[in-house]
């Protein structure tokens, strides 16, 4: 029986062949994910995978639909799993706004799902970091955002040589568009040609400008001149003060295609341009009024981060560590006398926080340590009991090959100050 | 709009009243789990959340359909949320077990969804540690499971006072069942009214089993006398070589209601009888065969502890410790003119690996200082530039009232040395 076209597995290393993934280099992303997360103050929340189809509607029209999970349930509720994550948080905000300071600083890592027409490693779904803040309207939480997505990326190991922010403004193009007295009926759909601009043929652009009064060159020229809007100067300014002005630069190529977003938006690309987008973003000030029909009205900024782009970069550039599983221990089992005090060694190895394994059964010592072998531990141990005397245990480290005999509650503090057995990134 | 009947939100601490859950407390839980079944050599895996309906229904049968979260997705595929995790583990297993040297020891943390008749409180999907030992028949592994199976319950500070863990055989029934002439045909019918034994009234039982051919005092006494069959008699010794003895006993009331189970089987109660089941399981050696449709044949046993009835019983216990957001330092931010050296100094505590947060916006410092105190920081920083002196900061720890100056670039070495905030469990 196979998995669903689309859905991943994840497997402990060594992954096998054929396009399946690592669960080790997705709780590697995981963590890093939360621990800078953590460091910036932003907490950590979640909404369930299956939410009322209305959720999604109200956010995005009935054309969403077409992407979904969707189905009725066995109570006859219209449902459908979570394409995207923001309106689950509107939601949660929406109902329970007051019981938090603002600005609220919140992030999650949830899994999304979307039914696409299938294509060759096209995913159904994939994990995001998503991260909010809600509550602020000045810029200065824009440039928190925006340092936040940065670190989140160097954590890493990326540097500005490897990716940007291109940082752009609904607001200024709404400026620009107004000024060359554009349809205000037509606005949105004159974003959706703008987002498209650098995927598109220049004849199929201009012809799709021109029917909304615009030429190509203009809209050329406004985005090489990238003259930043002050909301966006102060942003820069704000970034320069953390010594992370080289992460980010003006480029209103960018607009994002989702009709809600309303100030700074933002998108965060590998330098040589050959994956997709890694990160994407922006501020929606309107959307928690919309979703929570008018209960709460908070300015709102936030981004997501998918986890396949991520690793696809990762990978490219060589940051994604050998992930072993960390064993501190095998402890040898020579003498089957000794099994009953091995097993009281591993328990108290296991319980002093030690990741420690032994045989299961009998074995013969070649075998036994073959099987150590394969589990790359930082120690082999052995227990021995010479005629007359005490209970010693044989410690090998098996990187240095040096050997030490101690006593048997000596091992834990021992393996404790001689660590890491892998070297970890 | 309203999240479904019988799902979850999680929430930040401090939680807002109303039924909701903690995102601190589920991340406290996860992590403990991970780091047990780690030190126990166990290994992360994961499968998607939705699955092919037959993986389903070839385990369980077509009944299990009343109980699922099912659909037709818009490729025409009958689909479902998963309801558990075995299942998944069989077809992962049998797609790839030549990678993997056996035993192989892995564990997942899925969230599981079945559709119950709504009752209060009765959740429709909950999270779940499975682990299971796959590729070993000796009763050893049964005994290195419930191992695992009782430290991640003492990782919460659980102790044999609070819970025990009642193991029983299906072999032992089978035994009885055939040395007192049960109808073979018959077998999975009689462990059915086993199982439902504690919860049904006397006259029922003597009226269920005497149609199958049974008296109920022959039945309690069977109970009663619980003489260990010779795999339990095994794993007690090896649970008591671990000083584990204390925390499980022969109780052959408990005979789990599934029909795949084929050896040992078991369940975890609290000592009070209070709560429903804190985790179950138990040796199912033809599962993987039936689900890969014998492409793999291995022997296997597994464990499920769910997230609900544990957090019950620990909250019950006085166990859940209080979750802060483990802010390490807010920076205050009192002279305007020093933002830019705040933002810099704040960017570098964080790259060191410390939660800091400061005002977004300018506010007045006993605004500032109020919400510092909301957050609970260690610390408190303030940037101070006497008129012909270097940039210093004033270091307040929030605990001991204690206040030190120190240069910038000291502090991040000042505050991990001088760590933690608040009370960690």
């Amino acid at each position: 029986m196979e998995r669903l076209p689309g859905f991943r597995d994840f497997y402990p290393e060594p992954v096998p062949q054929g396009g399946l993934w690592s669960a080790d280099t997705r709780r590697y992303i995981f963590e890093k994910w939360r621990a800078v997360a953590r460091s910036y103050g932003f907490r950590e929340y979640d909404g369930p995978p299956l939410e009322p189809l209305d959720l999604f509607t109200t956010k995005s029209g009935e054309e969403i639909i077409a992407q979904l999970y969707n189905f009725t349930d066995k109570g006859g509720r219209d449902v459908a799993l979570r394409p995207e994550m923001t309106p689950t948080l509107a939601r949660m905000v929406a109902a329970h706004e007051r019981n938090y300071r603002k600005p609220i600083k919140w992030f999650a890592l949830p899994q999304l799902f979307r039914y696409e027409r299938q294509q060759k490693g096209r995913l159904r779904e994939h994990f995001q970091l998503n991260a909010d803040l809600i509550g602020e309207t000045d810029t200065a939480a824009d440039a928190e955002l925006i340092a936040l997505l940065i670190d989140c990326l160097r954590t890493f190991g990326l540097t500005d040589k490897d990716f940007v922010i291109r940082l752009s403004s609904r607001s200024a193009w709404r400026d620009f568009f107004m000024a060359h007295r554009g349809d205000p009926g037509r606005e949105y759909e004159f974003y959706q040609v703008i987002d498209k601009l650098e995927r598109e043929e220049p004849e199929s652009n201009t012809e799709k400008l021109q029917a909304l009064g615009f030429a190509l060159a203009e809209i050329q020229a406004f985005i090489g001149e990238a003259k930043p809007t002050p909301e966006l100067a102060g942003m820069l300014e704000n970034l320069a003060a953390r010594d992370l002005a080289g992460y980010a630069k003006v480029d209103y190529g960018v607009i994002r295609g989702l009709a809600y977003y309303t100030g700074v938006v933002f998108e965060a690309f590998d330098r040589t341009g050959e994956f997709r987008a890694i990160a994407g973003g922006g501020r929606y000030d309107n959307l928690v009024k919309l979703i929570s029909g008018g209960k709460a009205d908070l300015p709102a900024l936030g981004f997501g981060m998918g986890d396949v782009v991520l690793r696809e970069l990762l990978q490219a550039r060589g940051l994604l560590p050998q992930m072993g599983m960390g064993l501190d221990a095998f402890c040898l089992i020579q003498d089957e006398a000794l099994r009953p005090e091995s097993l009281k060694l591993v328990q108290g190895l296991r319980s002093a926080g030690l990741a420690v394994d032994y045989p299961l059964t009998p074995a013969k010592p070649d075998k036994q340590f073959k099987r150590a072998l394969e589990l790359k531990p930082a120690y082999t141990l052995a227990l021995e009991r010479p005629p007359g005397e005490a209970l010693r245990a044989r410690v090998k480290n098996l990187r240095t090959r040096q050997e030490v005999m101690l006593q048997p509650e000596e091992i834990a503090g021992y393996v404790r100050a001689n660590q890491p057995s892998e070297p970890q990134p």
